[in-house]
């Protein structure tokens, strides 16, 4: 994840020292680079778009899809809205898009919906649109790799009915690819989006040349049949066409999905940064209502016609029949290029890679969110700092698992996923511009230049129309959707809004627990007792024996527990002839336990001089490999584990290093500089010329011991 | 896990201090127990026979099954051979159960299989064994998982599309019924294993009642169809008649898995054990096989008709039909209990719970093989020990989502989880016994006592059966089965042997690496650096800070890195006010990284001077709930792991305990003993009076530092 090649116009390549994700965490946190390395890592809009757009761009690949099967259930007449809800899905997007051009001119600095909504209304809105961009990454996941899959299936057939287990394949890779930590290149993203764009318009053009130029008749496979629809809207009139019109719509507002990534990318853009940013988003909008459009009028030029599942069906000539379902970009692929089937694949390749790719930028963001608010307390602290390979894990595999749940439950079936992803996209739109509209009526009372006024105010009126707009969305989508799955990301919501308050709770618990002021006691134990942990006498426990006696402490012995009499007599020969100037004690233990006899042991060291302090040392051999590392020191671990619970106790870890691992630290460091950070490179030197250090020195009058 | 009640006829309830794990896991070592303990532990013949018993007697739940829809292939003409494949099965049944009465006889210290052919035949049988017994622990867990959702099929129709979910989540239940520890009662085992049995002898007996006595032409709801099969079988004669009857047979063997555990459990019999043991193995023999053939018989009679998926089906009046498959125990008890709906809904409950209860089994024998597998190096040796909560729970996490895994590839269908289970288990009988023929004939070799003699060539010649009669059922289910799945499950059978040779091979190596001669150097650091990890003044900071003090190390000085200039300043102005008596270094960090410099800097100390070690002190908070520990100790336990990649430097934790953790730790221990075992019991005073530890003095030339 820590550098990406660009290669430049003039074929020269040079190295970003930043990936996406350190870049967005780094640069959404407002962290200053070093001067030097400022430039470099600053994108052109050329890449920006792909990196930040993938999400957005893709969702054009499963809109257009979920619109007409919703329509299908009014049957043939239900089609015949799919321009109405197009356009106006169109005009929602470029509101929204219009609202964050003002988000990108007034948060350079990347005006996350969180950070928006926690700064102009309070941390109890940001944490709600915090538990809605959560559930969003994991469906972000779920349903683009969905529906990457269900687009490959035009191409490999023989993947139907095993959705739900490739999807989840797919979603291990990415975690996989993720964890070892991806190298995100520019062309890694731009080539398949570029790709992607490209291949979509060609296919809409050069679909339109056919029908409107040459005269050629095209049809979809699907054209042949009829649809039948589900009988309660049959009187496709009144509430009943309200009602699937509404659903239809909100379903078809998945296009505007990953709108907001540009917002969070601001300092990542070339310098005028907002200006670029604005110009990108723009540049996104504009290429999505293309597409979007564009995929609806060849849909309904060639007659391309869905069904959903279990409430609307096929018929062909009056009879019920089978269809295997496509997508609409898979249709409208084979159909446009029925004479040229090397445009039919690409076009399905690269709609199936741009939403894998789409997917991988929700396993980039989860974790600068993540850092956001374990930064806030909301999440474990652990998660704000970072070369922390091991909560980023965590915070991968976690989403993940939640991905592969979601896919398995519903067989990664794109229509129900999308009926849970809606809702948390607007409602993190509806409160980040809600926070806009506070923003800029908090600078108008400040403003007093009468050149900047009427801008802010323009603002405020484009911010209060994407409000209004997006509100109506989601209260659409809300009173739509409840029933159909919109409660369920609900209720995650809350659930997520719910835990993240209690850890909040529980930092402020303990944070007040463990305050210490100038006068609390400060005890000194008077003495310390060493305790080395001996099961044979090898390298590691010799080198720990010596580390022990180096201390000096008051007392010190070895113990062993005998698990098997035998190995005892074996390791007592072996302790008499080494000679190592200890006692070692024997401890019995009948149940061959080893942790339990060592914690009653010290336990029973610790009471009988209260005051003084007992410090275990545990030999412990440090392996190369990860999966050399669950064959040793569990013992250690557990030991380590279960003295913690005893007071008076300390516990010394003496690493013993063998020689695949020293050369595992080299291989690692070589290849991975995030795991070993901060050894041997310099960026200490960049923030202060010298000592990186400062030492406070303890006044004269302290407690020396 | 750790004692049950079993209540006797006399009323009086008295406790088992030993769950079937730990029992089993104790017994089958051969470990002593205290000897004041050990009438208590023994288990009468009928509380054995259901607790040893519930694998073996629950595989009549599906055997029928498959012998039925394997025949089904060759259409209705291969129904009439279901008695024949069911005699033989019961025939192969007798000989094993004779074959392992002789095992019962010779190994009264619990004879696994795998102790059997490592003794007797070498590790690497005894590893192939092991593999084999591993791959069937997974099965065992996926078979009767699946057998039993689909048995509630037969009450619950609606789980028809979901089998695989729904075993997922019966695992996952099972899974964390484990890790919890549940408390294993005799009567939890006893009671549905013995309703199973009644349930289905009462079925069968007043099935057969109805037809035979009163008459009633008794008729299956799948009587009513025709069975078309596959067209491959269609002229039933020759090879394609022996072939399908072989393959009937293998999947039919299915009703022999189980049976070995009497075999394990001998030391857990009342006295004569042997012959208590031998007994219910006889019984547990006779009970099968009545189950099974009394369950055919009924079938045949009632002309149930069994179909396997894609292969054959189900025709009515010449017209293919769609039938909703249920299993031949749902069947007729649906059939004898026509007018008597509780009696249904009895039978159906019960088999579906003996089946989950024969899956917690597995559940409990794998950590026992686990651990033996550990004590010889073939497994992380933790294993081995107990009281280890945390190896247990990997282990049994592995086996569920091993299962998980099994089950969802193959939708919790029995018949294709069957073609993989039969394999290993044939594989661990013909082992086993062919160790027995070599057990005997060692005895033999020294044996001169003539009474002796008769009897143990006897018991060779029954063994010498039992490995020709098993070794032919094993090739006969290699041959018929290999391509439909028992490949798979040799493939997984040998990597798990390479992957357990491998471990062995790196315990070796990192052994004589790191063995260590009266000699070899032992040097003696000459002073003791020591650092504080600091981010605030805290009461757990503190206290560290005074243990470090407490050690008299050579320097001392607390370090703290700068995330956030603020932070910083902040706990400057507190550090100052303080007044702890030692000087306090901040560490620049452009990176907002944490444990990066700080093991920068500490290598830079023990650089500096390579004769002295570093220790560096990490203040903990140990917290008293387990969904409470992600949020703490994060950075301190990446820290120790990366700093245990230095030379020259040992951590140490220094634990400050909540007062939640103080709580906690006492009701840990109250609530569950293996835990904190050995804290405060008596357990040391059981093996040895007065003090339970020897001390070996130190010789008087002993370097003492």
């Amino acid at each position: 994840m820590d550098c990406w090649v660009i290669r430049q116009p003039t074929g020269r390549a040079y190295i970003v020292r930043v990936s996406v994700t350190t870049g967005l965490r780094r640069l959404v946190l407002g962290r200053r680079l070093a001067s030097d390395q400022l430039q470099e890592t600053l994108l052109p809009k050329r890449i920006a778009l792909p990196i930040f757009g993938s999400d957005a761009l893709s969702s054009v690949a499963y809109a257009p899809d979920e619109i007409l099967l919703t329509l299908s259930l009014a049957g043939m007449a239900g089609f015949a809205f799919s321009w109405e809800i197009g356009v106006l899905v169109a005009v929602v997007m470029t509101i929204v898009v219009l609202s964050y051009r003002q988000t990108v001119h007034a948060y350079p600095s990347g005006g996350g919906a969180y950070e928006v909504a926690t700064v102009n209304l309070g941390p109890n809105a940001g944490l709600t649109v915090a538990s809605a961009l959560l559930v969003d990454y994991v469906l972000t996941v779920a349903v683009s790799v969905s529906s990457g899959v269900q687009n490959a299936k035009s191409a490999l057939p023989w993947l139907t009915g095993r959705e739900g287990l490739v999807a989840m394949v797919v979603i291990i890779i990415l975690m996989a690819l993720n964890i070892r930590g991806v190298r995100e290149s520019g062309t890694l993203f731009a080539f398949p989006t570029y790709a992607f764009i490209i291949g979509v318009i060609v296919m809409i053009a050069w679909g339109l040349i056919q029908i409107e130029v040459l005269g050629r008749p095209l049809q979809a496979d699907s054209a042949q049949y009829q649809v039948v629809g589900d009988p309660r809207y049959d009187p496709f009139v009144g509430i009943a066409m309200v009602a699937l019109l509404a659903r239809a719509f909100s379903s078809g507002s998945a296009a505007l999905t990953g709108v907001e990534a540009i917002s969070n990318g601001v300092p990542a853009f070339r310098k005028p940064k907002s200006r670029n940013a604005a110009t990108t988003l723009a540049m996104l909008g504009g290429v999505s209502i293309t597409m979007l459009l564009g995929i609806i009028a060849l849909a309904n030029l060639t007659g391309v016609r869905m069904i959903e599942d279990g409430a609307s069906y096929f018929t062909k000539d009056g009879q019920p029949v089978q269809v295997v379902e496509r997508t609409v970009i898979g249709q409208l692929a084979e159909t446009v290029f029925a004479d040229f089937r090397p445009g039919f694949y690409f076009v399905v390749i690269v709609t199936m890679v741009v939403l894998f790719l789409a997917a991988n930028t929700a396993f980039s963001g989860f974790p600068v969110l993540g850092s956001i608010l374990g930064r806030d307390g909301f999440l474990p602290r652990q998660l704000h700092t970072r070369g922390d390979r091991l909560a980023y894990s965590n915070g991968i595999i976690m989403l993940a698992v939640a991905a592969i749940v979601l896919v398995l439950i519903f067989n990664a079936d794109v229509t129900k996923l999308i009926q849970l992803y809606v809702v948390g996209v607007f409602v993190s739109f509806t409160l980040s511009q809600t926070g806009m509209i506070r923003h800029w009526t908090r600078h108008l009372k400040n403003e007093t230049d009468p050149t900047k006024r009427p801008a802010m105010q323009r603002s405020r009126i484009i911010n209060g129309i994407g409000v209004v707009c997006t509100a109506a969305v989601l209260i659409i989508v809300l009173i739509s959707k409840f029933t159909h799955g919109a409660w369920a990301a609900l209720l995650a919501m809350a659930i997520l809004f719910g835990v993240m308050k209690l850890i909040k709770l529980h930092y402020v618990t303990v944070a007040r627990e463990t305050a210490w002021r100038p006068g609390d006691d400060r005890v000194l134990p008077s003495r310390v007792h060493a305790v080395v942990v001996v099961s044979k006498v090898t390298h590691p426990v010799v080198q720990a024996i010596m580390y022990a006696k180096a201390s000096r402490p008051s007392t010190l012995e070895a113990i062993t527990v005998e698990v098997d009499a035998e190995e005892t007599q074996k390791l007592l020969l072996h302790w008499k002839s080494a000679d190592l100037g200890l006692p070692l004690r024997v401890i019995a233990s009948p149940y061959r336990e080893v942790t339990g006899p060592i914690v009653k042991y010290v336990t029973t060291i610790q009471r009988s001089s209260p005051r003084d302090v007992v410090c275990v040392y545990i030999p412990e051999i440090v392996v190369g490999h990860w999966w050399e590392q669950p064959l040793h020191n569990q013992t250690g671990l557990l030991l380590r584990t279960r003295l913690h619970f005893a007071k008076g106790v300390m516990v010394t870890s003496v690493p013993y290093l063998l020689r695949s691992a020293s050369v595992a630290k080299d291989r690692i460091a070589r290849e991975n500089p995030l795991a070993f950070r901060g050894i041997g490179t310099t960026q200490m030197q960049s923030d202060s010329q010298g000592d990186p250090t400062t030492v406070i020195p303890p006044s004269p009058k302290g407690n020396n011991g």
